[in-house]
């Protein structure tokens, strides 16, 4: 069935996060992934970032259902916020892999959101007809198993979504679904793009695999050893040299637990059950017997390997003779963060491997950018969109696409909540629609806004000064004397700041009494003396608030 | 005069950043280099971190001089500070090249400080004697001229201190004084590491301007250009290359205007007069004849770059068929501003070159693992300390010594405020003096301190409430009713959650109130009560800030 179809991203384009499409053709809707994004130092505080799909839940009736691609955070991390957005009365048909649905149900249990949707398997190469839009998934490469990527029928002619993907390791029915639709001719291409930047292909997962098995031949004690804990290869790398080496493995970490065990549930990973032991046990075994396979691979602090390192993990400790490999790249602004765990890892007495110090230790999940020239030459498709890109990298891929016989303008870079129009003659930019993103600060969604952190930011920069003084209602006399409380500001420590401060504030106050103003006016300009006064003497500007009470 | 010498690091070691070491052999007290620190997220709102010399402070009188080995703002730009922290009655002689005065001119100047000190000027291969203390400086190569490294004779032996360098571009004179002292033995290496992750050597400053040659040959429009401001070699290689092409320079942002100034009247730069236009200049030439020279290589928003990009600039803007050049990489903790910034360039319509999509856009000046490996083999010294790099750097040092021939016990890793004792038989860690970092933050130096910090991180995570109200002196009733302020804090549009908020303030108040608490007791369970309540609607952590004015 070919009709007009329209493309929505709702996030992951301009950007890298919260990858979220939606596939518009006639009344029926189709959302493909439901991302979330982790916020940078630009956003203090915040936890998450979703999604806006305010255009989608006003449309709720029309959802024929969601398709996630593959199972990472930024495609499917989403789906309980993305649910409870739309808040459809009738469950929301949810489609993947078996390995999808797993780590979705995980999600949705943890958000006690299971009963907004249902799930259902979807094999790859068959075709899912949701309302008149026709969707089939193929294999791609990539570092979670069963990733996919998309083939969508409209009356244009066929899109190709890749999602996330690399062509080293591409499944073969991929490859071969692929050079079939080539044949048949693509109209549109929606190309992953996150790793434009680098020239050449990732070294592939079985030279990985060969690194990773040389370095624990090489150790005498424990090898600790973290990755991302979605990266299902890897994980799958290391528990089988382990296993020929005759190390047993115990896994430390919510994350890298929940997926080890869903992977083997859903029989992407094979192993003995006698090979995973517990921590109690690997703490009473021979060190020369033991992986820890933990999360942490980012730095976070609060992962079982940060707090290893620094002698907070309940049970764990990194100690001298320990060899630990981090087996990951860090994700642009994780830098310093991976640096300092580095740093704490070596100080408790580790050897640690790492990129780029260590070559072949990681292997990305993403095409560079001759492998992007490659999918180009293979598909010629006659438009193509960048995706999963901040601006640069979608750029870079309009001049490859150059070199590569597209016409420039035949490259659409996508905005999020802007339609691409899908028609036969041509690909455009249409009509806008509500989108944005959703903060998620603890329990609130939604109500972290830009006020909220603008003001966050002037309150890690400067601090904050609280003057508190009491008037009387009937004379407008000071009956409490201003006092200055300051917190995240910097004074002298014989507080004869906050003195002067408070004496600039009672003169205020009594040369205004006999004006009788309005006590928000008089507020303003005790906090116009205070942020003068405060400026001049030390260059800085605090958020000052005025708590004047009448009584 | 050869006496048993100390080295004191009072910064530089551990961390990249704030180089200062301090000599002391006998009475006699030397300070090397003087530089400061830029603040990671670690430390809202701070400017610039400097190291503690109380230790120095304390002995000023047998200070008998500081040298800088170059001019970059991690070696110099905390000489006012330091001068300030002494604060000897007399001025404090420095010695440093004829760049290096320069620039250190223009920074006391800033800071109204000349008069702290005098300025020598010191040629390579003279000995520099101060008390008892011989120091010869040798240049090496580095990404601005004249940098220079330290001989010094001691009762042990030779110490050399290579301060920042690279073997690539060794000035010969530098080359022939380490193969001359390397026959003398060397007892003690102090080496730069900050570039040992990277194996390989860096290309030359003469690929780097082959490179920008060619971009420039390319570009039909303007070429905007920008680099750290400190790279005087750079900066050379595009003034050079816009000259043979027929381009007339201008220059934007105070730090590349002053630096080039301060160059060229010491002769660093020989440049035509007629190549350095005004901007005012360069707006009205035709776009082919023009480069613009600007500050922004890391990405700062405020710098002239980063303003352009967004339309902010009082008088440039980047528009379409500009090319901008970003000859630097980005420091770590940078590339998110960096990439933000190429995004901007690129929405503004200009084609942009960067690191490392395109090659040989930037020559490090810091020695690879290569290169460090070459040093260990030319000098072979009896013991080694590694400076100026993290401590994953360190322990990469100890691990590339110990493949050079060194035995590990041989390499001293090194900790700020812990003497280095150089003996005859032995190099060994010693005693520990007052250490430690100053926080600049507008004009207060060092009142910014842990609790500060703590407090901001705090307020720029969940943001502040400040709860006030007003009680009885005599009966301690409420004649105030509670009114809770949140700044930073998300809480629902309606206001409901703040006034069920401010319904339990009047609860603890009113519960309280027969019991007659202290005002202190009763802020707390206000505090407490309110802490209680938000965590629990919301799991956030905001401060809470009672203010109860007892009328």
């Amino acid at each position: 069935m070919k009709r007009k179809h329209s493309l929505i991203p709702l996030g992951g384009v301009g950007e890298v996060g919260k990858n979220c499409l939606l596939l518009e053709c006639g009344e029926d809707l189709i959302l493909i992934d439901a991302g979330v994004q982790f916020p940078d130092e630009e956003l203090p505080g915040v936890d998450l970032i979703v999604p806006d799909v305010s255009y989608l839940a006003e449309r709720a009736a029309r959802l024929r259902g969601i398709v996630i691609t593959h199972g990472h955070e930024d495609h499917l991390g989403g789906l309980p916020y993305v649910l409870n957005q739309i808040g459809s009365r009738t469950p929301i048909p949810v489609y993947g892999s078996r390995l999808v649905l797993g780590m979705a149900r995980a999600r949705l249990e943890e958000h006690k959101a299971e009963k907004l949707c249902t799930l259902h398997e979807v094999d790859f190469g068959a075709t899912l007809q949701l309302g008149h839009i026709a969707i089939e998934l193929f294999p791609v490469g990539h570092s979670i198993p069963d990733a996919a990527g998309l083939i969508i029928r409209s009356e244009a002619g066929i899109i190709v979504h890749t999602s996330d993907f690399k062509l080293e390791e591409m499944p073969r029915l991929g490859m071969r679904r692929l050079r079939q639709i080539a044949r048949e001719g693509v109209h549109l291409l929606l190309s992953d793009t996150v790793r434009i930047e680098s020239p050449e292909p990732t070294p592939s997962e079985s030279v990985v695999a060969d690194s990773l098995r040389d370095i624990l031949r090489g150790a005498q004690g424990r090898v600790i050893f973290t990755t991302f804990a979605s990266n299902l290869a890897r994980i799958g790398s290391v528990l089988t040299a382990a296993d020929e080496l005759g190390r047993f493995i115990a896994v430390a970490g919510r994350s890298m637990e929940r997926n080890i065990s869903i992977a083997r549930e859903g029989g992407y990973l094979t192993v003995p059950d006698e090979l995973l032991i517990s921590i109690e046990r690997a703490e009473r075994l021979p060190e020369h017997r033991v992986v820890l396979l933990t999360t942490g691979s980012q730095g976070e602090p609060s992962s079982a390997l940060g707090r290893m390192a620094i002698g907070e993990h309940r049970q764990l400790r990194v100690r001298k003779g320990d060899t630990v490999v981090l087996s990951a790249t860090p994700i642009p602004g994780n830098q310093t963060t991976v640096s300092a765990i580095i740093d704490n890892l070596f100080r408790a007495g580790a050897r640690v491997f790492y990129p780029p110090v260590t070559p072949n230790l990681h292997s990305s999940g993403h095409a560079s950018r001759q492998e992007i020239g490659q999918l180009l030459d293979l598909l010629r498709p006659h438009y193509a969109v960048p995706m999963h890109g901040e601006y640069r990298m979608m750029m870079l891929f309009r001049y490859l696409a150059e070199e590569h016989g597209i016409h420039p303008d035949r490259v659409i870079l996508p905005e999020i909540g802007r339609a691409i129009e899908v028609e036969p003659d041509t690909v455009r930019l249409g009509r806008t629609v509500e989108s944005g993103a959703v903060l998620v600060d603890g329990l609130t969604v939604g109500e972290v806004d830009g006020i909220v952190l603008r003001d966050r930011r002037a309150l890690a920069n400067d601090g904050v000064l609280v003057v508190a003084a009491a008037l009387s209602r009937s004379t407008g006399r000071v009956i409490r004397s201003p006092q200055i409380f300051a917190r995240g500001f910097p004074f002298d420590r014989d507080g004869s700041f906050l003195a002067d401060a408070e004496g600039r504030v009672s003169h205020v106050l009594t040369s205004w009494v006999e004006r009788e103003p309005e006590i928000r006016i008089l507020a303003e300009a005790v906090k116009d003396s205070v942020a003068a006064f405060v400026y001049q003497r030390t260059r800085l500007r605090p958020m000052i608030l005025p708590v004047l009470t009448e009584v």
